[in-house]
């Protein structure tokens, strides 16, 4: 079994970036995921020919814009939110955050209300209120993102919204060789969640899976480095069971992957909502970590994303 | 329909002042929403033979202080808090807070324990601390709520405690012609919620009811005026899905109702609750604005109350 | 029936020291709650035989570190969080909070991790950074709780973690002589819970069990003294309903049991999270004060652990 896992590991070492481009450039904030669920649609409908399984495709209004992906006799699900943080246009030229955006002035906004396409600037004022510079006035209510300036470097990828398009990319390339797992998109983590819960529910109840992966990109820190594996996360604001995470280090030291110990006392993820969510999950974020986190210009090192792939399809396997 | 829409609004452009006086002068804090239960049930025995329609009443004590009134085959619920802010007495003349009220010093008190009847005095110390001025030693744990000094002129009503007798006022005023629906009355609202979470998981399992509009009432800000419409609220601390609060904008539009777009980052509702409830709900805030909100005088215009009530009568049928 | 009720604080006016010294020394902080159940296992597999009736013992990994006792036909639910506060082990020698624990710089820390067990001493940067100094590095991920010091005198026991092992002790000796009702032992309540909502939602579905007791340590304080007897909690940051906590002061009127009302605005339990589950719970903080909370030598009056006990006993028989 190493050897399929370096087999799989060669495989990968390229990254698909016209694939993560066009995630990263679909419009999608917080209560306004159903362009990342299309797009998901259309590529899983295409791709999934080459799938070693073609999964069960769960949606519906009863989930909202959330999709679930089924595949072969599910034990855990793997986790990845497809929103994004942002603004919206409050009154006049203000601006209000979708999650916790972190940008400077200057930054270029994108959006569109019914008046058109919309590219504007990022301002503040003396007491930190952000604001929109455009020719004309926004639509109350207007959701803005930011403009993608993608850019791949030999060892690196930069770019907005990696978290969690990344999460998103890594799910879609553990869904080619997927034999038994459930793999979910959800909603709203960046802006207090609200998805997570009935998704948690559902699959409990229908399929008993009560452990998660959290495909979610993290924080280089004075722990996590650039380049020297997936961070398997310890805790953040919340404490996952101690047990259910020893089992994912000792997978990762069994298959010798290049993994870094990550432990926070701040930060949540779709983790903290299965926590909290009345269902009794074991949940680990596992997930590459990145510089500049909800700015325009994040930045992760290739080597975390490969590993980051590696580590889940030897989860789903062993777990 | 336009036609019977405009028939309504002109029926409605009379508040029924009675009502809504005995509606705010029930004691009913976070956590002792009895009262208004039981006022509640009385009127609603009354009056509902007037009703187009006699709704199911649903109550008990697996419902705690709560109610559901069930009309015809329900698709949306109207969600109406019962409680009102006001304060706990602690030790010694010491006050705590229910929810977040805001009233000045030598604001009336009132309120009962085992030694009868009960009108005091509010008073602050230098740090802000709330106290009691009584002539005698008030019950620890006794709550205390503002003396209603009722107000109305020409155009607007005036009371404490508008928030939100006038969601309760307007859902009553919605059950005189409703066919198909759900009326209920929640508890704890101002104090951390509590009950719409067992409240939204019942009505979706029972009737695979998952849209609901808040029937509360939000504030007078610098994009939301008096005497201009009901407010639609596309944001406020929470984010509820964009094509819910689209379609609500959509029939109001369509109906010609005087409306306002309402854009917050603070504030919550049992919106929030429905958010973050293991239950795949949409939501929209949808009421009249006031000035001094939680304070003895909240301010209310008149037009606002009665497009609040003819926009609701419109979403219970088109949604 | 206030006869046996005279008779049972007669027998309990001993506290069981060896079972509290036991109890309080379990490495268990919230995410490790593990061998405490393990020790409840032992326990009850060995006392049971002498208790008036033998419960049904439920567990398993849909339920976590939890465990329920199940007596006769339940209608009330006690809930005892097995979880104390403590430190995680970070990068270099930075120590996260577990909890909120409040120690002094030099405490006692114990913990192990794969190169043995370690005892080390608790530090503070300037900024109120807690670290430990130790000889060696402690593996990332390893937890640290307080060294137990216990002191037991005429009146009084002294010792970290009585938060909640006294709690836990409470709901042991009330098993002795249970007919009707179950024992809760929860985790995570000292870190953002997590396991309450599940375990009310099983209980209420399966025996329609909905009322609750609390058996937690709260504090001394301006209107709660040592020595005074049990504090009836009337509200903390929540407001559990008011008609119920009434029944419990009346009740504890009822036995003659010495009792305090406390009224606070801040602190949780798992009585906050019933509140927030999305089960309809009634429940009530029912618990000894204690001087010191969270430190390593929290200190209880014996009396106020007696007439816990005695009114649990009671309630259990009457609500």
């Amino acid at each position: 079994m190493k050897k399929l896992q370096r087999a799989s590991s060669k495989k990968s070492q390229t990254i698909d970036s016209q694939l993560l481009i066009e995630l990263c450039q679909i419009h999608a904030p917080s209560g306004e995921e159903g362009p990342v669920k299309d797009f998901l649609l259309r590529y899983i409908k295409k791709e999934s020919n080459n799938w070693k399984q073609k999964p069960q495709i769960i949606q519906g209004e009863e989930f909202q814009d959330c999709l679930i992906l089924k595949f072969g006799k599910p034990r855990t699900a793997i986790f990845a939110h497809m929103d994004t943080v942002g603004f919206t246009v409050r009154y006049f030229n203000q601006l209000l955050s979708i999650g916790s955006p972190d940008a400077d002035t200057e930054t270029k906004l994108v959006g569109r209300d019914s008046l058109g396409e919309i590219e504007c600037e990022l301002e503040y004022d003396k007491e930190n209120h952000a604001f929109y510079k455009f020719g004309r006035t926004i639509e109350r209510g207007t959701s803005l993102t930011y403009k993608i300036l993608f850019h791949e470097s030999k060892d690196y990828i930069e770019s907005a919204y990696l978290d969690n398009r990344l999460g998103i990319y890594n799910a879609l390339k553990v869904a080619e060789t997927l034999k038994d797992g459930l793999i979910i998109f959800s909603c709203w983590e960046e802006h207090g969640g609200g998805a997570v819960g009935y998704l948690a529910d559902y699959i409990y109840k229908k399929w008993k899976v009560r452990q998660a992966l959290i495909s979610d990109i993290t924080w280089v820190s004075d722990g996590v480095d650039h380049g020297k594996g997936v961070a398997i996360s310890l805790r953040d604001r919340n404490l996952p069971r101690k047990t259910f995470v020893e089992k994912i280090i000792h997978i990762a030291k069994k298959y010798q992957i290049d993994h870094q110990l990550e432990v926070e006392g701040m930060g949540s993820s779709d983790g903290g909502e299965l926590q909290k969510s009345p269902v009794p999950f074991d949940w680990c974020f596992v997930g590459a970590p990145e510089q500049h986190a909800h700015t325009p210009h994040e930045k992760v090192h290739k080597h975390d994303i490969i590993t980051m792939i590696d580590l889940y399809n030897c989860l789903m396997k062993e777990l």
